[in-house]
């Protein structure tokens, strides 16, 4: 997908607002637990209830694995659902994949040929040659980690170097590989205080931002600190949006969740003449 | 699995020899296609004519999920199939997952509750909080990602901090983490200088060593540098055993592989005074 859609989605919606389909069998509400397949009835309802006001699902899929071919199969379900029936919207597989270039290859067939995911969340430990194999699909994106909002982070991202942050310079690096074009970050939303710093290595690519909400980040000092003149920015909520409810109003809830989230998105654009 | 299991293993079979099971159908017998699970075919043979040569068997997953579903069948065939038949096999799931700790905690259900392996690999890019999930599970490995042996390992790995390389002062942190004592690391063989210095690090842990063979690593220069006295290290080989032959004889030749790289070792043990 092109970033041209995302941020013509991103104008015509008036949202940049990510969510983030994380279905855990013990916070959904009971009464779908009886069904065939209660993660993929999940996730319907919450696509239809809230496909108007979201430009993007991310799917994690650490929480379909966790089922084995029973959870690929309720993954393969939302994702052929969702290109269905919202061929418009971005759709992100929360992966965090990576390893030595005939592997990483394979992961890439797995999340853009055989699943048809517009992009995928990509771990950049072993590097280049570990990443490139994914930023062959040009029409795809490919959301390398950057800066994430765990606390973690700083045992190994945030260790510095002669020329600053480990991370950073990895970003740095990440520009001279082939196809960088089609690079997207994840910056954590709790890291307020490195983000103008990213911005200055990588002005134009999009950013993958988590963390708002039951991490903890600021939503207005985020926009502020990261937006472009593209808006340039994607902000993703899981659990504050998806388990609003856990009764039978539950698709409602998260509808109103997430209108509420892009009626303050909407207002941050107006401020900042981007729509 | 404790180690214990593993070293009376490696001293019965006079081997630490790890077959990597990376099934391309690009690269199997062309008899194989016709066959209603190809990968589960080739693997059964695999394992039946080498199991007595090898004391662990490495499934890399990338290889069954970019065949989604029906990958996934395969991939749970395969390892019931080592856990049935083969219990005593140190079964390792080459996954290089890692994320936030909700996430991870899906991923090690995924993998150790699911599949049931024995191990998994794990990528540190997130740091301790990514990582202790799966140190949870106090009668299972965890194998971090220390220093791989591609070619991007410089990208980030190599990076010099004031107190040395970042792959070394992450492995010094991972020490300080719950359950540090069942965390082995990948070492990459095709890294010998370092080696050494990992060993001052990490004296007791087990090294899970790729890249003899197809990745250019030397099998006794990596032997000597990474041995302790408890063995201390499992090498890997992928390609260089699976695809021996690719026409009628190629569990035969697979075999034949399995013994001559065994023989070697047994040399090793000997030498080394560990047999």
């Amino acid at each position: 997908m092109e970033e041209l859609k995302i941020i013509n989605q991103i104008k015509s919606k008036k949202s940049f607002l990510c969510i983030g389909l994380d279905v855990d069998l013990n916070k959904i509400p009971k009464f779908l637990l009886k069904q065939e397949d209660p993660i993929f009835s999940f996730n319907k309802s919450i696509i239809d209830s809230t496909n108007k006001h979201c430009i993007a699902y991310k799917l994690n899929i650490a929480f379909y694995e966790a089922f084995g071919v029973k959870g690929w199969k309720s993954l393969e379900k939302t994702i052929n659902y969702i290109n269905e029936h919202h061929p418009e919207i971005f759709t992100i597989a929360d992966a965090k994949r990576g390893d030595i270039g005939n592997t990483s290859k394979m992961y890439a067939k797995s999340f853009f040929e055989e699943l048809n995911f517009d992009s995928i969340t990509v771990n950049p430990y072993m590097g280049k040659d570990s990443v490139e194999p994914f930023l062959e699909y040009q029409d795809k994106n490919t959301i390398m980690l950057g800066l994430t909002s765990n606390q973690g982070s700083k045992d190994l991202q945030l260790l510095k170097t002669n020329e600053g942050y480990v991370f950073m310079e990895l970003i740095k690096s990440s520009k001279t590989w082939t196809n960088s074009k089609n690079l997207m970050y994840v910056i954590g939303a709790t890291k307020t205080e490195y983000i103008e710093e990213v911005r200055k290595i990588i002005p134009n690519n999009f950013l993958l931002i988590p963390g708002v909400g039951a991490q903890g980040g600021d939503l207005n000092e985020v926009c502020k600190k990261s937006m472009n003149s593209n808006i340039g920015i994607i902000i993703n909520s899981s659990r504050g949006i998806i388990y609003s409810s856990n009764d039978v109003d539950f698709a409602e809830a998260a509808k109103n969740q997430s209108i509420s989230i892009q009626k303050q998105m909407e207002q941050i654009l107006i401020q900042s003449n981007l729509v």
